[in-house]
Parts: C-alpha cells; sequence; structure tokens
C-alpha cells in the first residue's frame, strides 16, 4: 500500500475532534465543513424580558450569549420577551459573541409563538437553543416549524447552528436517536447540530435526584452525555454551577467538566465568566503541540506522505483536526482581546 | 394558545415523578390511575420458614414487608416456606404495611410452584417481588403463570403490584425493555408494574465484582438504573447494606440512595428501618414546597389558568404530581404513627 | 420437579464467570468448551521492531505477552516488526505464557498486511488483539482477512483467541454489536472472542477527556465496558498506568479495576507485573471458597440431587463454574511457578 493510499485512508475515517469538534467530511455539504468552529467556552443566558441586561452584551466576555425565552423568563413575561429579543437582535452588534436564542420547550406549547415571532426578525440569531428534547418526535415538531418560519421568510439561506439539551431520564436513554435525527436535519439543510447541552437541575427534577456541589449523583448522566456527544463529534456543555457566590467550586466544576471533555459551560452570572473561560482554554502545551503537529502534517503532506509519527505517536486526522480546533479556538479567543 | 390550550398541553404531557412516582395518564386505565402511591422507603425480608419472624411483622416500622421464598430460604426449606406465607397472608393484618411476596426466579425453576401455592392462598399479598430477571422471555414465562393462577381463582379482578429485580449485567443492558414489556404487562392488565430493585450482590457476582463499603465499583449501574427506572416513572430501590452493625455506613449510603432518586431501600434487619425511613422522607421544606405549590395550582386551575408560575418557576404537571406524591407520601407515613 | 429436572434448569441458565469467565454451553462447540480458561492478569506489550526485547520474553512473569505491531511501533518500522514477530514465533517457546499479537486497526489501512504476514508464520500466535474496532463492519472486515488468510493456510484447524478493543465514544456506544458479532464469528469457528481491552488513552483523545492518576473521568466509560464484557462472560482488561515509576498509583488502580470486575490489565514495563499480577489473583479466602462449593458440587452431583444449599446459599451453576475458573486460574498461575 502506498503512502498516498494509506493517507486516504485516514481522511476517509471519521473526523475526531477532542475538546474542540468539528464533523466528519461526508456527513455535510463544503459549505458546512468549511463553516468555522465557534468556541462556546461560557454559554450565558440573559433574561429576554430585562432590556437592560440584554444591552449590556456586548461587553461581556462570554463565548456565547442566549437570549432567553425559557426558564429565565415569567410566563406573564413572554410576550415581551419575544419582542425585546427581535428587537436586540437588531439593534446589538454581537461582535465575536455567538448570538443564541432559547426558545421554550415543545411540551410547554410555547415554541410555535417563539419561532413565528423571532424567526420574523430583521436579523437573526447565528444558534438556536431548544430545551428538553426528550425524544425524536419533539425534534421533528421543531425542526417542522423551523422549516415553515424560514421558508416564509425571503432569503433562504438562513441556517443557523442547533443546539440541543438533554434534561431528563429519557432524554439521555434517547439521545443517540435525537442527536442521528439532529445530523439528518442537518444534512438536508435546516440547521446545523453543532452542541449538546447537559441540563442538570432539570434532569434532577425528574428523576428524583438532589443535586450536590460535587455532582456524585450526576456522573453517569454527566459522563454518558459528553461521550456520546463528543462521539458524534458536537460540543458538549455542562451543568450549571448555581451557587452564584462559591468561585471555588465554580472552578472546582469547571475543571473537572473539562477534564471529562466538555467544551464549555452554561453560566448565569457575569462574575462567572473568566474562570470558566480560562478552564476550558487550550493550556500552553495543548497550543504548542498542536502548532507542532499541524506544521509536521503541512510537511508531510506536501511531500504526498501521508500518515506519519509525531513525538513518538502515529498521527491519524482526528488527531490533525483536534490541533486544528485547537488553533481556531485560540485565534478566536485572541480576536475578542 | 389561550391558557387553557396550554394547561391540556400540559396535562397531555408525560407526568414526572421525582422521589416519588405515578404513571402517566393514558399508560393505564382509570382505575389505575386512582390507585394510591405505595410508599416502599424501607423494603423488608422475612425469611418465610420462619414462622415466628412472620408474625412480628405487624409490629414493624417497615414500609414494606417481603415474604420470602428466595435467597434467604434455603432449598430444602422452600416447601415450608410457601405454606407458611400462605397461613401468614390470612392470619395477618398487615394495617399500613405493603404485604409483598418474593418468589424464586425464573431460573430456578421453583417460580412456578411458588406462583401456584402463594397465588391459591385465601388472601394475596399487594405487591409480588421478582428476583433477576434477565431479559424478556423471563419476563414473559412469568407473566404466563400469573395469568394462569389468577383466572384460576374465582375472582378475578386480583392485581397486584409487581416489582422487578436488576441483578445481573445482562439484566442492567435490558433493563429497558423489560420495563417496556412490564407496562405493557401493565396496561393489559396482568398486575401493575411499579418499581425496580437495585439487586446489587448477585449483580457483582455476576460480573465479577467485589462489593465495597463505599460503593464506588458499582456507580455505573447504580446510577442507570435508577434513571432508567424514574424515566419510566417507577419507584427505585437501592441496594442492601449488608454490615448489619455499621449504622453510620447505612445511614451514608441511604443518604447517598435518596440523592441519587431512590425511593426506598432494602433492608434485611429491623435495626435499619429507623434510619433508612428517615433517609428517604421527604425533608419539612420539600413538604412545604408541595404543599404551597398545590394550594397554588388549584387556585390557578379553578380560574381555569392552567400554567402557572410558583417561587419564580414555571410549574409544569411533572411537578405537579411530584408534589402530590410528596403529600401522600408523608399522608401515610402519618397513618402509620 | 425433581431434583434431576431442577438441575438441568440449572445447567441451561446462561453459565456466569465472575472474575474469571467462561461461555455458556450451547454457545460454542464441545471442543471450545473443552478450551482451558486463559489467565491474562498481566497483558505485557512488546514493541515488534524490537527483537532483543521480544527474546526476553520467556523471562518475564507476565500471563500474556503482546508482540506488538500497532501504536508501539513508527510507521517506518511497521515491515520490520512483522518479519521480526514471524521470526518470533518460531524461535521462541512461550511456555505457560499466552503469545498473542497485536495487529494495527483496520482505519490504519494497515492490518490486511499484518495478517498476510504474520498469518503466513510457521507458528501462529494463540491470541489475536485487534485495535480500535469502533463498530461491525471493522470487525466483519478485519474477520473476512482473517478467513482466507487463515484458509490459505495448509492445516485449517487454527482458531486464535480473540481479544478487541474499545477505545472512542462510538466503540462505547456499540460494543453490545460489536461483541455479539464477534460471538457470532465465534460460533463460525473463525476465531474464539475471549475478552475486551479498554483502551482509555486513545477512549480520551477521541472524546476529548484529559486523564487523571485518578480516572474519575472514565467512571461511566471503564465500568460499562468492564460490565458489557462480563455480561458476555467474555475477560475484560482494564486500561494501562502510564506513569512507570508511580507504584502506588499503579497498585491503587490495578485493586481498583479488580474490584470493578476486570480479570486483568495492560502493562507497558516488566516493572508492572508484579504489582498486577498480585492484584489479579484471587484471595486465599476465594481459593478457599472455590474449592470447597467444588467438593460440595461434585458430591450432589454423583448423588444426582441437582441444586444444592453452601455456605447458606443456593448454588446455581454460574458459581460452580466461577469457582471452576478460579482454580484453573489458579493451576495455570502455579504451573509457572
Amino acid at each position: 500500500m502506498t503512502s498516498r493510499k494509506l493517507f486516504s485512508t485516514f481522511c476517509n475515517k471519521r473526523l475526531s475532534v477532542n475538546g474542540l469538534n468539528k464533523r466528519s467530511v461526508g456527513c455535510y455539504s463544503t459549505s458546512s465543513a468549511e463553516r468555522q468552529y465557534i468556541p462556546r467556552r461560557t454559554v450565558m443566558y440573559v433574561p429576554g424580558h430585562d432590556l437592560k441586561k440584554l444591552r449590556k452584551i456586548p461587553q461581556l466576555n462570554t463565548d456565547c450569549a442566549v437570549l432567553e425565552c425559557e426558564d429565565g423568563v415569567a410566563l406573564s413575561k413572554k410576550a415581551e420577551a419575544r419582542v425585546n429579543i427581535c428587537q436586540i437582535l437588531e439593534e446589538i452588534d454581537f461582535g465575536p459573541i455567538d448570538c443564541a436564542v432559547r426558545v421554550n420547550s415543545v411540551s410547554s406549547g410555547l415554541i410555535e409563538e417563539d419561532l413565528k415571532i423571532i424567526l420574523s426578525a430583521k436579523k437573526l440569531p447565528q444558534t438556536v437553543l431548544i430545551p428538553k428534547v426528550d425524544n425524536i418526535d419533539e425534534l421533528n415538531y421543531f425542526t417542522d416549524i423551523m422549516k415553515r418560519e424560514i421558508n416564509r421568510r425571503k432569503e433562504t439561506n438562513y441556517r443557523p447552528y442547533l443546539i440541543t439539551f438533554i434534561e431528563s431520564g429519557q432524554a439521555v436513554m434517547n439521545m443517540v436517536d435525537i442527536i442521528k435525527t439532529g445530523l439528518r436535519f442537518s444534512e438536508e439543510g435546516v440547521y446545523l447540530l453543532d452542541g449538546v447541552v447537559f441540563g442538570s437541575d432539570d434532569f434532577c427534577a425528574d428523576i428524583g435526584a438532589t443535586r450536590t456541589s460535587e455532582a456524585g449523583e450526576l456522573i453517569y448522566a454527566r459522563q454518558k452525555i459528553v461521550m456520546t456527544a463528543k462521539a458524534f463529534r458536537l460540543q458538549a456543555i455542562d451543568m450549571v454551577s448555581i451557587d452564584i457566590k462559591d468561585q471555588e467550586s465554580l472552578e472546582r466544576q469547571s475543571l473537572e467538566g473539562a477534564r471529562m471533555g466538555y467544551t464549555g459551560k452554561q453560566i448565569i452570572h457575569p462574575s462567572q465568566i473568566d474562570t470558566v473561560n480560562t478552564a476550558f482554554t487550550p493550556s500552553h502545551d495543548k497550543v504548542e503541540w498542536a502548532t507542532q503537529l499541524l506544521d509536521a502534517f503541512n510537511t508531510h503532506h506536501q511531500s504526498g506522505q501521508g500518515a506519519f509519527t509525531f513525538r513518538g505517536s502515529m498521527i491519524d486526522m482526528p488527531l490533525v483536526l483536534q490541533a486544528r480546533n485547537i488553533l481556531q479556538l485560540v485565534k478566536n479567543i485572541q480576536r475578542k482581546q
């Protein structure tokens, strides 16, 4: 077997992604394969009914800002939140911040109205978050409305990133099916499934567990979710640390989540941003490794050699892509400073 | 969408249950939906061959007393145990205690004889426990015998609660299928699948693990079992603490199990009852929360408003049912004092 | 039911295996059922390109020696490694050591060449290890080449033990299907699937996790893998301890793995052998239990009594087989001393 053929074998192997991710070639059209990696180390909720807080988003150092329609907004304020969000989408320059909207769940009965109004805004969010997806039926229902509302607009090239929430025992059980369905719709071009969030508090309520700061009661769900998300090359966003004042616990949980493979964490207060960003930023060693590996890869690739060893290990495409994502993440971080 | 329509959306959503449980409307006939929640914080085994111990059951403060045919009874005493159990079922007034019988496993070859004799007793147990269910075939086999033996009686309205045991690697792997099969038979009216027990010691023997007091080697199975049981709105009964003298370890394990979402625990000695009951009793705060939530729900429901917020969160039906179960459990506990 | 019939019920029940293992009667042909249990407490990699190290294998106290083609061998040395391995297979008397070869993964594009050359050696390895099996397709691909290369030889009764590696999120997800496929090919007689290895470092790289010495980030995968392997009565080989100098950590990890149900551990240096062998050797108490249980079993079996109680527990066939495996393992260990 020639080394060229060997290399093509590597390239056809599904693409791994590590703490960072990108989907397999062939899984998506060229256009999506070319889409940049969107860092979401920090995913911060900002209540949609609170215009003052919404307007402060550009000053925040969060990677992703979530314009919130769901749990952070009382039922009596849902209508107000939707209107505010449309206004803010038009008014604010989010710059390097990933602009996301979290709609209400399918089971709430509010999601159709959410999508109708938000997808009629002049500017649209880069990312849509859908909470409490327990099974395929709910994702199908959401996707149907998405398609309809996107088609209603004149421009038809809108295709947001999609992030789904796993927040119940059924959702953990059905997670593989939910992801596969989401990836199928992504291939069709409706959206681009890009990540999964572990909604630990609703999960605990659902199965009757009690959350502790150590989160020992969540090991099974937390590790199954990150493994499954990463197995499909999706981002994995870890649970919220609720006690805003406890920075020590926040740091411990963040580092722990990063070690498990999570790429980011939900936050609910600006005071949590820096600690979490730091925990999910690749270390200096990792960046150096990525830089040198890509240099070696480029050299070998130009000479047509294909597979190669680096620091004593044989390098395959997953590692090359990991390295690329690390450098892309670092570049995006620097762009913000 | 009107609030009335919204409310109906909530009601049709599957019913969540927390530390406590009740199945979805539609899943069972009206009659079963009306069945009371049976607390089983403590599930205590009493060997069927020991008439003296059996007669002491009414003095025990256990939620559930198990008249035991299986592991607690030597092979040479099986016949005696069956006869004793029939006698005790007739003789004793169990009062508020859930009266259960644990038959032998399908693979023991003893289960048919167990069911023949026990289901011919004058009074029948409220609950049947079937150990070592490794796959659907075993549950089908058991259910066929149940049907036949129940039909043999004149009164045909006997329909016990059923609790199955997960005690092997295969059982953990097949758990979802086993539960779905049990729920299907429940819809048919043979029994009412009401809970799952984690048989940790047989599980360890099956996979060659060694049990420690900390139970670190059991995290995967223990948390998968509770999550899956709760995802189907079943009770989840945690592993036995074997060392009867170690009250500290018993308390730690009980609290840990309750935090994971277990609703009760198996016990093997009266000295374990109080500690375990306490660990699985809802806290004062939780009872207060449930009382106030149900008050708010009733107010909104009467005014036709449907969905509502309570203490800052939007309330859905799962939370309403959780609250109901908490109060029902507390009521049952008080009934016994 | 007569005790004879009862006993036959026991015997038809799938055979359990504990820390040690043997597959169910009926699962394999008589010949395979008669195959001895091969202890693999220590599974040590020896790089195929290093003739000097290969020649030292007979002096090692490892249970299994792996002639390594994969990660331990640079791309430029693969050809040399294959030739060396063929030479060593012929040259060395492995004595009581299980002689294994680890080929490259299917996705490397190197496996066909590996198998062609190694399966043309004069003497063949007792065991073949295939790394990075992520799905059924890869196992099918490997098996096709195995069949073809084995058929090419004149003697056709070669049937190695097969051990597969679980080293990615997809592999953990697909593990049950992979094992079932491997068992089907085992029934056909191509090989005898005998164990599963947890490749923790590639797994971490795959899902973007970071390995720590405590391995808290691996609980889900590590425990799911051992449970699933044991549920199918396969050996389970635990992760490598990378830090060769840290004997304390090695011992802790070994004892922990043994408690979880693993039957052995991968090692990368002779200094790790003794610690790991000790951790995975049955204790004196366990050996005594096994000896007495088998004595009791033989007595009852000869008298035609079938099922029986021993030390207060009813004994079923799984326990009998566990006892047998323990004694067989001990016998094999003694043979080496």
